[in-house]
Formats: C-alpha cells, sequence, structure tokens
C-alpha cells in the first residue's frame, strides 16, 4: 500500500510539475512575450496539456485508487493521504470524461484565443475576434456533451471552477443578490471623489504597491509583482507566487487591482508545503480563492483602518493630487457605489451586477439561444438596463474581459460567489482577532494574513468548496445576507 | 513511408515543444523568477527533460528511422527531409547512450547549481559552492562513461556542443592561438580609453540598445531584451526570440554584450520555419552559433563603418564622457588589447586566452588530476601566468561564469573556436557584399543580416558543423589563421 500511495504520488508530482511549467508558459505569456511568439507558444501549451492529461486519465491510476481504498478508509478524512486519494479519484472520474484530443484543442485554441483578445480588444474589433470566439464555444459544447447527466448544460462547466455546484444554486444566489444589488445601487448618493482622477505618476504608484506588499505576510524571496494586459495571479509553487497588475497615470486603481491578486496571491503562497506537488496544491474552488482576493482588496483595502495607517503614506506620494484630501473624504470616495462600463474597475457594490450579466449571457450562448454574431449588442442593450450605462465601444464592452478569449466559460459566477463568500469569513475572522481594526490601524497585516493562512490556504483542495465553508463557518450554505447586510451598512454610513 | 514520416515529425514536435517549455522556465529562472522558487523550477525542468528524453530514446523511433532509410536515400542530402531523418538517428544513437535517470540527475543538478551560483557568486563565496560543483561534476563523470569509446573523457562533453570534433583537434588549434595571442598581447601598446569608464546612466544605455537592436534584421514582434546577471540568448521559435544583457552605470559593455547576444538571436532568429518544431531547428554547433555573436559584437560593434553611423547617436547620449572624444579615439579604445580579470568583459585578443585556461581545467577536472577544493588558488595561479593578472576575490575569478553552475563543462572551448569560425566566415561576406562597409557606415545591417541567414542561419542544423562550413568556405577544416592575422592587423592599425 506504502508503494502505490508513492507511485501515486510520483504521477501527481509529474503532472503537477507539467501544469507548473505551463503555468509559466502561461505566465510568460501574458507578461512577456514577444506577441508573434503565440502561435508555437500554443502548441507548447497544447502539448504539456495533452502529456498531462493523458498521464492522469491512465487506467493505471484507477487502479492505484482502488487499491489504495483501504488505506484511505482507516485514515483520517482530513489527513493528507486520505484527501489526496479521495480528491484525485475525483479528480481522475471528471477528467476520464474528456478525450484527450478534446483537451488539447481547447488548450491550443485557447492560447490563440487570448493573443487574438489582445489585439483585437486593442483595435476595438470585435468581428475579427468573432471566429476565435466561435471556436472556443463549439469546443465548449462539445465539452459539456461528456457531461449529459448535468442539470444544465452551464453546470460542467460551472463545476471546473466550483466543483459540486449546480446552476440552479447560482442561479438562486444571484435571484436574491440582483434585485437587492440594483436597490443598494439605486438608493446610493453621489460623493465627491473627483481627486481619485488626475495625475498620478505610474512610478510612484508602483513604489507604493511595493511598499504595501512587504507588509502583506508573504516571505521574502517567493513572489513579483508586474504589469500586463489584465492583471491576474499565477503560482508555480508556494515560493514562486506571481502577481499582475495594471497602472494608469490617471487613476489609482492599480491599488486595489495589487491587492486583488495579493489576495490570490496569499492563498498561494500559504498552501501547505506537504501539499505541493500533488493535486491538493490550489484552492478548493475560485469562489473562495476569490472570497480571499476580495478580501484583501475590499474587507482589508477600502477600510478606514488600513488607510488610516497607509493614507498619511499615500498622500506623501501623491501631494499634488491628496495634499488637501482628508482621511474620511478619502475613505468615502474608495467606497462609494456608482455603476460603470468595466466589470475590474466596479466598485464593490455594482461588481457582481456585472457578474450577473455575463452569467445570464454565458448560459445563453452555451444553450445556443444567443447567436455570437448578436453578442455586441445584446451585451450593450442589458449594460444599459442593469447598470444604467451607455457603452461606447466593444472595447468598454464585450471585448473587455480576457476570460471568453481563453475559453474560461463558468467562470464569471465564482467572482460574485467570491464576494459573498468573503463576508461570510469575514464575520469568523472578526470573532477570532478582536482587535483587527486596531491591528490594520497600525499596519500590522500579518495577524490577519497568518489566521487565514492556517484556518483556510493551509488546507488547498483537501476538503470540497462547502466541507471547506463549513469548517470555517459551521454552514455549508453559500449566504448572500452578510454581504447584503455590509454594502447597505457601508452606503448608509458615507451618507451618515 | 509518408505515414512514418509524419509520425516522426509528431514525435519530435512534442519533444521540441517540451524542449521549447524547458527554454522558457529556464530563462524565466535567470530573468525574472523569485529566489525561493528555485527548488520548484529543478524538479519541473527535472520533469520536463526526463519526459523529452524517454519520449525520444523509445526503440520505436529507431524503427521509424530504419523504416525511413530508403527515402532518405532517394532524397537530396541537404533536403528538409533527408536531414531530418539523418540527424535525427545521429541524436538518437547518442541520446540512447544515456539512461533516463542520469538526465534527470544532470537536470535537477543543473537548476539547484545555478541558484546556488547566483548566491554564493555575490557572497563570493566558492566554499559553499563547492558541493553543487562536486554534484555537477561527479554526475558528469558518470555522464562520460556512457561513451567509453572516445578518444578522452572530455571529448563527450565536446562533443553535447561541437559534435564531431575531438579534443585533440580542439588542442592542436589551441596550440596555435595560445602562443600567437600571448605574442599579440604583449606586442600591443596601451592605448588611451579612460573615457569608457565614468558615469553611463542605465536608462540611456538601455534605449541606446533598443535603438540598435531594431537595425539588425529582426522582424517586429519577435525579440525582447532584458536585464540579467549572466547574459545569455534563447528561443522558443524563430519569432520568440529573448536577448538578455547586463547593464553597469560606469562603463559601457552593454552595448557590446547586447550586440553579442543579439548575434546569437538573429541565428534562432534566422531558422527556416519549415525546420520549427523539428531537431533541425538550432545551429549546428556552439561554436558557430558563437561566430555569428561574435561577428556581431566584433566584426560589426567594433569596426570603424558601424560606428561612423553611430557614434554620433552615442555621443548624444552621454555627452558628458563622449563629448570631447573624436570617432578615431573611440573606436581605437574599444580595439584596445589589455588584459583583465573577466572573461565575458575581455577583449577580443585576449578573450580566448581565458578559453584556454577553462579548457585546460575542465579537462583536468574531469580526469580527476584536479582537486575541485583546489580550484580556486590553480585559478589564480594560471590567471597570473596567463593574463598577468592578480584575482582578488573568487566572484571575480573562479566563480565569475555561470557554466559549471550548470554542468555546463565542455562548453568554454566553443567561444574561441567561434572566434576562429567567425574570421572564416567574414571573408566570404566580405566577398559575397563588396559594399558592406559603406552600407554599415550608413547604418545599413540589413544586407549583412540577410546574407548570412540566407546562406548560413536559415540551415539550422541540416548540416554537420564541418559540412556547414565547407558550404561556405570551401573547406571543412577549422583554421585559426584568418583570426590571427585580423588581430595582428587590428593591434597594428590601433598604433599606426
Amino acid at each position: 500500500m506504502d508503494k502505490d500511495l508513492r507511485t501515486l504520488r510520483d504521477r501527481l508530482a509529474e503532472i503537477s510539475d507539467l501544469n507548473r511549467a505551463a503555468g509559466v508558459l502561461g505566465w510568460d505569456q501574458r507578461v512577456t512575450m514577444p506577441p508573434r511568439g503565440a502561435e508555437a507558444r500554443a502548441e507548447m501549451l497544447a502539448t504539456l496539456g495533452r502529456i498531462a492529461h493523458d498521464a492522469f486519465i491512465e487506467p493505471e491510476v484507477g487502479f492505484l485508487l482502488e487499491r489504495l481504498r483501504p488505506l484511505e478508509d482507516v485514515l483520517p478524512y482530513d489527513s493528507d493521504e486520505a484527501a489526496l486519494i479521495r480528491v484525485t479519484r475525483r479528480d481522475w472520474i471528471k477528467s476520464r470524461r474528456v478525450p484527450t484530443e478534446l483537451r488539447v484543442e481547447m488548450t491550443r485554441a485557447a492560447a490563440l484565443g487570448h493573443a487574438a483578445w489582445v489585439d483585437t480588444r486593442a483595435r476595438s474589433d470585435f468581428a475579427s475576434f468573432l471566429p476565435y470566439l466561435r471556436t472556443n464555444v463549439d469546443l465548449k459544447r462539445r465539452y459539456v456533451e461528456c457531461f449529459e447527466e448535468a442539470d444544465s448544460p452551464y453546470t460542467p462547466l460551472l463545476d471546473d471552477y466550483e466543483p459540486g455546484m449546480t446552476t440552479a444554486e447560482v442561479s438562486e444566489v444571484f435571484g436574491v443578490l440582483g434585485p437587492a444589488l440594483a436597490e443598494i445601487v439605486r438608493d446610493a448618493e453621489p460623493v465627491h471623489a473627483s481627486f481619485l482622477n488626475g495625475s498620478f505618476p505610474i512610478d510612484r504608484q508602483r513604489a507604493f504597491a511595493d511598499r504595501v506588499l512587504t507588509t502583506l505576510g508573504f516571505e521574502d524571496g517567493t513572489w513579483r509583482l508586474d504589469p500586463t494586459v489584465h492583471p491576474f495571479c499565477t503560482s508555480f509553487s508556494n515560493r514562486d507566487v506571481r502577481l499582475t497588475t495594471r497602472y494608469r497615470d490617471d487613476d489609482l486603481e492599480s491599488v486595489w487591482s495589487t491587492l486583488h491578486e495579493a489576495g490570490h496571491g496569499l492563498y498561494a503562497h500559504g498552501i501547505a508545503d506537504g501539499l505541493q506537488r500533488t493535486s491538493l496544491g490550489g484552492a478548493p474552488s475560485l469562489g473562495l480563492n476569490e472570497s480571499q482576493s476580495r478580501t484583501w482588496e475590499n474587507l482589508v483595502g477600502r477600510s478606514e483602518p488600513f488607510w488610516t495607517h497607509w493614507y498619511p503614506d499615500l498622500r506623501r506620494t501623491f501631494p499634488e493630487q491628496l495634499g488637501s484630501v482628508e482621511l474620511p473624504d478619502f475613505v468615502r470616495a474608495i467606497n462609494r457605489a456608482e455603476p460603470g462600463l468595466i466589470r475590474v474597475d466596479a466598485d464593490e457594490t455594482t461588481y457582481s451586477l456585472h457578474i450577473i450579466l455575463r452569467f445570464e449571457l454565458e448560459q445563453e450562448i452555451i444553450q445556443g439561444s444567443l447567436k455570437l454574431e448578436d453578442l455586441p449588442e445584446v451585451w450593450n442593450v442589458r449594460t444599459k438596463e442593469l447598470l444604467g450605462v451607455d457603452v461606447p465601444d466593444d472595447a468598454h464592452g464585450v471585448l473587455q474581459d480576457v476570460h471568453w478569449s481563453g475559453g474560461g466559460m463558468g467562470y464569471f459566477p465564482t467572482y460574485a460567489l467570491g464576494n459573498v463568500i468573503s463576508l461570510q469569513i469575514w464575520q469568523v475572522v472578526r470573532d477570532a482577532l478582536p482587535d483587527l481594526d486596531a491591528q490594520m490601524a497600525a499596519g500590522e497585516l500579518t495577524p490577519l494574513s497568518h489566521w487565514l493562512r492556517e484556518n483556510l490556504y493551509s488546507l488547498g483542495r483537501k476538503l470540497t468548496p462547502k466541507e471547506t465553508l463549513e469548517r470555517l463557518t459551521g454552514s455549508p450554505e453559500i449566504d448572500p445576507e452578510p454581504y447584503l447586510r455590509y454594502l447597505r451598512d457601508k452606503v448608509a454610513s458615507l451618507h451618515a
């Protein structure tokens, strides 16, 4: 049995290495690759993906997992070994459903689609992007067909990012969220925030980000921050974490974009050493992962205690812009609710409305009830309905997000789920760390960081998303009420 | 037969993708990776190397190659297909000699050794580097044992970089080179060059490098230039070429370091599209590859015609340093022969003396006649003998080069061979492009670049190093005379 476990671990380590290598290729593609390297890069990624998939779905892996059942049964449920066997079996059964050739085509189409998106988005040229999108959608449809027992064709896509969750469950949460958010936005009064637009030299934004990042709890020499088109975070071990961000010289959005990715990065950095190079070295779901990026971006990064420490520094950094702005006005401005065009720039309150739009469109695309060539128009009409804003061009509309270019359908809902979950966990954090506000006001973020590492990040994928949530909060249910209460309180306090 | 060829091509494409992916991982490791990512990176590289090696040495590849012999025999010798079958067979026979486990250990030790070198070199701490070096050397000895028929234990190492060349052949060339170079250096008179040391702001060096690089013949969007500790060039296709360089704010060495790597880059960029993702998509040998980095660094980059065009720009870029220096004085200074400590900073004349030192030490290390712990002392004594300079510490001595940290023994001689070959090819170039000096003086470098691409770079590895040299120069022999004549003429002209 020990030998079987070792064999399984070796196989998973090899697959993890291949996936991590693909991660490096992906990071490089988005951060550093010369544009004309895209074609060769797509081939490399397809090859790595194919080899990793083939190595995983082999019958031998299934035999190993069967032979390891007795060991799994005697070990504690949340031991590394039992979890490894259990989670790997679940992954294996799902992976076997997908033919390798389809997987390879999806990988290749994703790499080519991404390159096309960078280019067509810059030119706001949806027509030229359309064929790549069509290829990705066609492949997703074939992918969905591998899971015919699903309650909805959208569920298999969702399940890739939010294991165990159904389309119906998401619809239920969003059914509460949508109207409630619309009401909160309607009630929100304008807040003076014009000082957040102006001149913010990028080198100073970069230096400020570096100063903040060193206080979050990362060990030295384990991370880096680079600029990119569409910010993301990836990691190739818990000691090689790559944050990216986007600087604009006329606003301060990079501050929150960086904190957002740092939240993902802290998750990756916190995964236990013993889970590295296994199938457990990630977050249980993107929703849980996103709950942490949202925690650091919003619950920390827009809070008055955080800025009690950092605002004097920020003000010194940009005296021309902020010299005459007092802390309360700054905090009010960064917490305002104000509908806009761009999801990644959206405030906390309107953000999930952007997601609900995408969730609905994705279901219609996959069901085939929405023609791809009609997408820009439908996008613009619904944006106007939901957010009340006019879309000037596709770069600020349907082409704004990277996800569809890389075949990432089913991904968007996890952002809104993350918002919701972040508040469920934050309530627990508040109870566990009664001095949190004072610590943040003193610039001490490591108590928070360590608590989250110990109680959440270190677990990796050992438990399912619902099991993880239950362990933290006492209930496996996703409950939008704490999030809505938080937003209502905030909007009220802005005008108190 | 067509099917066999397709199967072979598919297999080679997969292996090429794995090797290219490892190349991306290696570039990232040297340019961007956070230091503590080294351990995981070593595992990834080992895994990719193992899979690529296993996929290549399979008996099935041998059977394919046997079945393709009749096709090879009817095709022209230098057709892509005949070359593919012939060269792959040679590679396959050599690769089969090396057990996969040894290959994997070498890859892993190389990645760990490199990380240790970066660290220990910074601290000039040879003692801490020694265990990594020992591991690499032990592995090299085991590697050499796989080739027991070699004329010398050093030849299998050399053959990895300079296929078909024996230690005896190199010794013969170096036997002519060593004394002749020593004599040229002895006769060289001091040249006024103090203006080359001073204040050269790095951002301006970087901008100058960018201006020069855009004129060399690279297509747009196919390359990038990044700073690193030890400059190198790598590529992941002919349209994803990565140059690196090293800037110091007190000299201009980055100019020639950049041109050097650009020479390698132009080679990679020029390899024919039809050879991509095969075993032919590289240079026939490092010596030939190096001949081109030397061509662009020295034969172009230290020539009076080149600087006739570029010196006014350089002077405008650094007016404080160069404002009162005239072109002839600048050209004299950058062509002076002056022994120094650091190989990569060495002038053209003394450079090969650094190589001869390393060639001798490597042979003694592999034979076991030189104990590794004695290496720093021996290094320092021989440096004094050969170059007349005192080594102040190991960072400027035995730890200065990256190669041994990554197990790159047998590599150094190719640098001196490159110097020699560059002049053999340059004579042909001069005949083919009678207006070359006038073109360079007008800033037109693409005629040279295109000629080299068409006549050398595009061939890839289709021919052996000797066949390639013969096709270009009419003779397969490596002949040091043109190189020595060039250096003698240069030294004489400096004092004319």
